[in-house]
């Protein structure tokens, strides 16, 4: 197959380029650096010490003798990508090209204005693209369990049967976003429904839990092929910060209770998701909503995971709770259905301690680079009015 | 109140602003004159002969002694609509600012972008502008009934209770949008939803239907104060279309077999809601949504309407069916609830065959400015892949 993967220079887009060149596809990237650009906007780095793009592509032909291509642009610039997609005629999108965090969408206006027009134009972008040059190809696209929020119902994979008034009808399951960046996420998944109903395009949308962990298959063969690494409290999701924290000496900064319930899954999962889900296209005119993730956890039982783990490595991990920058809920119900992916074949790499301990373990090597400055939580959901001195 | 009225210079917006004016509010409107250019655009023009907005509100000073404040700009520069909302802070905004046209999304990818760009990013400056300066203000947001498009059960405003599973909670109504225009409706309800639950923001989501007419209380008074009306492919919607073609001695474009059904209202009782929604506001930290329509109608229906008072006034009336330009279901359960609005004490006014009459006879004086070359459909939701000439 021919594979465009979009944000292909990413934590989960390198690795994801890499597994389909080494399984013989033909395979193009799309990035325009911007994640490397705003974590370092941050004040923060890649923990891992990341080549640039070119080193990567060049490191990967002299080990493996097959090249990847790079189209270097940003999505949001429609010509660009629709350029592309008519060059490569890609037989399939993997779609990463976003901006993923949900502190950063909250800063404030101008970053809630980057998030939601790099993410939704972006990819209405790709969406005429696909129908004008590549009609028939398929859209793997990333989406987020965070579009559905906490509802008090089980969460579904993106529709619901729903019976009211004597009548019934399978409809998309309603979401309650949990930042603008989660926002721009059910913007893109009502447009991309939309162009299938109407063009008859065929997409999945993996709503994807949070993901965990470092090496890949094809990552772990030389050390110019590492993945990006963050952890930052903007950019870093919640396991991988705190195995930084835990090896730094950090205290692990649980927001509030901690009682918070997620989905998670382990990055070599994401990548056996993303092939499945590949070679398992949707049907013409088909939006396929798979929820993607293993296991679900509480943020305090991720934390007494961490600290137990570091406990066996000799480091004394503190567990502290920080007031919760974020307006979300503390106590709720949470259950989501994970049916599609398993029913296709995923067999789930399951966390534990020995997993934490071999992510400590390589996080160790890398530890001097962190910039703790950068960890503590400070973008605030609901920073209140601002003072006259900031208005 | 302080009521700011975003799209003041539109077909609905204007009426609005003098609406509120009357009732001894203080009025100032927001608009950047878009609707003139798009409508120009598209070689056509409001049928009625409409003043500059600077003779409108003279005109409206002259015959009232009241004066409406205007801002000329576009709320997707978000430095210009916080500067606006900072200066005049609002109590209420009521936000018709908005690229409104089914068609005109579908033309293209760039009117598309340019669609969801307008309408989304200038919706999410708004909130951050309410936020930052008058968190207190009240929301009055224009969406559409279209957002929902035709599931298999009824439409309820905004929320449905749903049991699932032995358990239930209310949840954001599923959404099926029926074009880029909709779907970028449905995206500002999400953002609006989150910034309530988030921000503690107050509004109140206006799903409409297809409203027709053209006086108002207050525009009938002198003819600079005339509201603009649509009559073309893109930007008339389907009653007042009719009404212009039958005057005109052009068929009526039914698309299709005409069975579609849609919830319509009169203008007047337009800014009967939007006064209503304005004087109740919504409690702080609430989404509110009302379905705004009175009466449900095929356009079928309608056609055999304007045909029949037509001939009372001597126009013969041709109906003709056209391919349908629109991916959309053309036999389909509807039934939508509109109590929210009725429960506040909206009385409708209902259409029938004197209203359609009294709308043909001011038409007939402005007839001979009808730019007829605009009226056939020709925007294809689906136009299938670009010919090698075009691509």
């Amino acid at each position: 197959m021919r594979i465009l993967i979009l944000g292909g220079d990413g934590y989960l887009g390198w690795p994801t380029a890499l597994r389909f060149s080494a399984r013989g596809h033909e395979v193009a990237v799309v990035d325009n650096f911007n994640r490397r650009r705003w974590v370092e906007g941050a004040g923060s780095n890649s923990l891992t010490p990341i080549a640039d793009l070119d080193t990567r592509i060049a490191t990967w032909e002299e080990l493996s003798g097959k090249r990847i291509a790079a189209h270097v642009g940003p999505i949001e610039d429609g010509d660009f990508i629709d350029g592309v997609v008519a060059e490569f005629l890609p037989d399939a999108v993997v779609h990463y090209g976003q901006q993923a965090s949900a502190p950063y969408s909250m800063i404030s206006r101008q970053t809630a204005v980057e998030t939601q027009y790099a993410n939704t134009i972006g990819n209405l972008n790709l969406l005429f693209a696909l129908r004008d040059h590549v009609p028939e190809a398929h859209l793997v696209k990333l989406g987020t369990m965070g579009e559905y929020g906490q509802p008090n119902i089980d969460i579904e994979e993106g529709y619901i049967e729903i019976s009211h008034k004597g009548r019934s009808d399978r409809l998309p399951y309603p979401k309650l976003p949990g930042s603008l960046y989660h926002c721009s996420k059910v913007h893109d998944s009502t447009n991309i429904h939309f162009a299938c109903r109407t063009w008859g395009l065929r997409a999945t949308d993996l709503n994807q839990g949070v993901v965990y962990g470092i090496e890949t298959e094809e990552t772990v063969s030389d050390e110019r092929l590492i993945t990006r690494f963050d952890y930052d409290e903007m950019f870093g999701t919640v396991l991988n910060r705190f195995c930084v924290q835990a090896v730094i000496g950090h205290p692990l900064t649980v927001y509030g209770e901690g009682h918070q319930t997620r989905s998670f899954l382990n990055i070599r999962d994401t990548l056996a998701c993303v092939e499945i889900a590949a070679l398992n296209p949707a049907d013409a005119g088909e939006f396929r909503v798979f929820n993607q993730f293993t296991e679900q956890f509480s943020v305090m039982e991720l934390a007494e995971l961490v600290k137990e783990a570091g406990a066996h490595l000799g480091y004394e991990v503190e567990i502290r709770h920080y007031d919760n920058p974020r307006v979300e809920k503390e106590e709720h119900y949470y259950n989501a259905v994970n049916s599609n992916l398993l029913d296709l074949g995923l067999e789930p790499r399951l966390l534990g301690e020995e997993l934490v301990e071999s992510i400590l373990g390589i996080l160790d090597r890398y530890k001097e680079r962190a910039a703790e400055g950068a960890i503590d939580p400070r973008t605030r959901w609901n920073p209140g009015r601002p003072t006259a001195a900031q208005a």
